[in-house]
């Protein structure tokens, strides 16, 4: 492979303090938060500091057949930031700054800014960038556009790829190029800037995005309900989205409910079978509608117990609960975490399938789901050291996705297939589909530098 | 080329009639409604039934390597569907078929249906699909999903990219895939169904596409402004789009509301330099407010005229009026029709570029916009028959697209390149950018039967 001399050239090419050797900081940098256990290690992190930075990082790896890792504040959950051996890790963390247009509504923005500076900066602007995964105050910009991430208000407001207009992009050969622009409607060409976000680091790296903002959020209203069954809260969920589209619509089950109450203390039903909290953002009148049509669906599908209100912190702190549930779960163990969706319709057998599976198996799996969009989060818990454990919860982890597939599903819905979903990627796709995307990876990365053995 | 044996072969492929070889009918489909005067004349038109017809004839013009030319209703406007010598028109025009979900709210459609057709089928179910080409009662989908068609609801809603789910194509080699689904979310593998909308027709067939749909929009209120400046209006947008977001904001000059009188005679103000109708869907009082912050902006930069209705048949005269814009200035003479668009807070230079341009080379250019979304429709007027007065038209065209490049705009906001635009489209692009395309193109289709001669 590569020599030390040749890694030398890199770090001469690049700006002083760019390219660290400090095996304690490349350690640092071997894993996303979906842990994989097959993590290598890299031979140096490029804390890149501008879109130059990129490029020669890029050019040395093409000329030394080194591969890179892009990597943005490593939150993924299905591994598409894992360092392979003797690779690069690029980082883009330090590429922080935004630029705020009021009157187009846009921003452009370095893609090491995480989601929440992002929202607090167009904020001051009095605008609004939609999309909120969970983890928006630990996430980047630059990784949310390349997982094309989702969250909580996408069931009314999209996901990221809604929300990108252009894009600079370091190409495989180092070239930089730019895709669309602060433009609302544009066709000219290719949707190349759709087809880079959500391509998980395979295609180039993200060097800057244009982001299309809104206007301010309406003040939300708040609906949560606890039900007996996890049955009668997914009736709920499909009788809420024929009728309205809810700002909001997330799904906690009784595990779930109890892993936050544990840590939060505030009062939730502990002895509910699941848990529904939905919000709308319809302007003044409007709103107090739709809470009453949340309310009425919520109680003809036997909720025991439904809260509303109009008070924003109130709602937010329901909110932050249902954000807080991976954390909160992890504590009971370490977590295989799906990602799968399915068409609204299939989600009462989606939710019934994980049980059996979770009884086949004789493993905890806890759903948590942004419901409103048909998307869950399984969440598997083992023990990593009861390897008996461990082999059944690996097994149930692979049941969950071809009983999505089965069902007309996704195997991921908004984390990315990275490492751990790949191998389910061709039952999904088929293989016509897999050939496809093969050849535009192959026509993008001649040489495989970029991200080698993340989703394909 | 090929033999008239050779067609033989792809008439015995298929079901009865759906190969056509009269040269009226062949004639009939030679252009769309941009009248590229290059077009050729195709050896057979297919008049595809199902997905298996498309790929028949895909692969009949693969193993003889002829041009198959993609068509749906044949009302582009950049020459998209233009005929080529020798080559086959393939046209959707007999698959429309279409299946409503209610409860996923989506939609699987065959590519022949008319966007009214689609409208007016979900609508049956209570359900709404935004895209609104102004063109909707003449236009297929799968030609709004093949140029991502935009349209009068765009600037609140989103153009036909935001709504297509998931699509089964054919592609150059007649394999039929399918991407995507009637899946809200869903991020497992490169984003190839956004990459196919807007395609044109150069990577693959369209077959079937998977519609979004929302719910019913609320009963909308118009705002009308007349202005004595097109500045003056063009003001007004800028202080509207960065206050709310209307779900509507169309404008027409002094040159759209004389022809539309002419021909409508609904008593526009003739005197008047520009119009702007913007409506409001805000659901109950939040209308209202809307109403008046429009109304507010309207007056604050020099309105002459303003006029509100909550009535939706008085609104939708308006609306139709400037969807009636294009065919009520083709009654003046033969259109050279342009689709540019620039960031919002350019538009101001924009018109004032495209007034010097009508000037310096003495042609009439009226412009009509959808001015919410910084997309304007400069139309040039010309006599087919003066032939120094067609030169003056064709290089203004060109010095549109120069202008609007230079502001950092596009070519083309939503009718697509075609064969009238991709002269320009390296200028905007560059050529870092056509590369990349080309590659994918390549890798998509290296014989290069798929349209060649649209878009690059
Ligand atoms: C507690 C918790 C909750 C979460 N909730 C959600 C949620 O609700 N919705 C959701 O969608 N996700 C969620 N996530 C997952 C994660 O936060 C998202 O996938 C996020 O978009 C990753 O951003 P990142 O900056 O951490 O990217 P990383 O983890 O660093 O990288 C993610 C992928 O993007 C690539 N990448 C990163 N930056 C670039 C770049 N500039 N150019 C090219 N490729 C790049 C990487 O190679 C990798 O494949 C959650 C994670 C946690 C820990
Ligand atoms: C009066 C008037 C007003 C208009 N207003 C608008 C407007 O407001 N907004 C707007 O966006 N457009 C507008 N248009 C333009 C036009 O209607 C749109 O571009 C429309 O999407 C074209 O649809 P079509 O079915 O007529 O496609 P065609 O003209 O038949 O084809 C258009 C392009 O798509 C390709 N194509 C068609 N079907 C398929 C398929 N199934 N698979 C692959 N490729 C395919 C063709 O090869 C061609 O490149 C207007 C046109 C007219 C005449």
């Amino acid at each position: 492979m590569t020599t030390i001399t040749a890694l030398d050239d890199l770090v001469t090419a690049l700006p002083v303090g760019v390219v660290i050797t400090d095996p304690d900081i490349i350690a640092s940098y071997r894993q996303d938060r979906a842990f994989d256990p097959d993590a290598g290690t890299a031979m140096a992190v490029v804390r890149a500091t501008s879109t130059a930075d990129v490029q020669a990082a890029v050019r040395w790896c093409a000329a030394n057949n080194v591969p890179i890792i892009p990597r943005g504040a490593g939150t993924g959950l299905s591994g598409g930031a894992t360092a392979v051996d003797g690779g690069i890790v690029l980082t883009t963390e330090k590429m922080r700054d935004i630029t705020v247009d009021p009157i187009t509504r846009s921003a452009i923005c370095q893609p090491g800014l995480l989601n929440a500076e992002v929202k607090a900066a167009v904020k001051e602007h009095g605008l609004w960038y939609p999309p909120d995964p969970s983890s928006f105050e630990i996430c980047s910009i630059g990784g949310n556009a390349a997982t094309n991430a989702g969250g909580l208000c996408c069931v009314k407001y999209g996901v990221t790829s809604d929300y990108v207009l252009g894009m600079e992009v370091v190409l495989a050969d180092g070239r930089a190029v730019r895709l669309g622009g602060a433009r609302l409607k544009d066709t000219a060409g290719l949707s190349l800037t759709k087809l880079f976000v959500g391509s998980e680091g395979t295609l180039g790296i993200i060097t800057e995005v244009t982001l299309r903002l809104l206007p301010p959020q309406a003040a939300a209203s708040t609906v949560v309900g606890s039900f007996a069954s996890v049955h009668a809260a997914s009736k709920a969920v499909l009788e809420i989205t024929s009728t309205i589209r809810p700002a909001m619509l997330e799904f906690m089950d009784k595990v779930a409910i109890n892993a936050v109450e544990d840590q939060l203390k505030m009062g939730l039903d502990r002895t509910a079978g699941a848990l529904l909290v939905a919000q709308s953002d319809a302007p003044g009148a409007a709103a107090a509608a739709e809470v009453e049509i949340i309310e009425a669906a919520f109680t003809r599908c036997g909720a025991t117990e439904v809260f509303a209100t109009d008070d924003p912190d109130e709602g937010e702190a329901f909110t932050a609960a249902r954000r807080y549930a991976i954390p909160a779960i992890e504590k009971i163990g370490p977590l295989l975490l799906e990602d799968v969706g399915v068409p609204l319709h299939k989600l009462p057998d989606l939710i019934d399938g994980i049980e059996a599976i979770a009884a086949n198996r004789d493993v905890l799996i806890s759903v948590i789901a942004h419901a409103g969009d048909g998307n869950t989060h399984p969440l598997i818990v083992h023990d990593p050291n009861d390897a008996d454990e461990t082999a059944r919860a690996n097994l149930a982890f692979g049941e969950v996705m071809d009983l999505a597939i089965a069902l007309g599903g996704t195997i991921t819905g908004e984390h990315g297939v990275g490492r751990l979903k790949k191998g389910w990627l061709p039952d999904q796709l088929g293989a016509d589909v897999i050939e496809l995307t093969q050849r535009i990876k192959d026509t993008l990365d001649p040489q495989g530098i970029l991200n080698p053995g993340t989703m394909l």
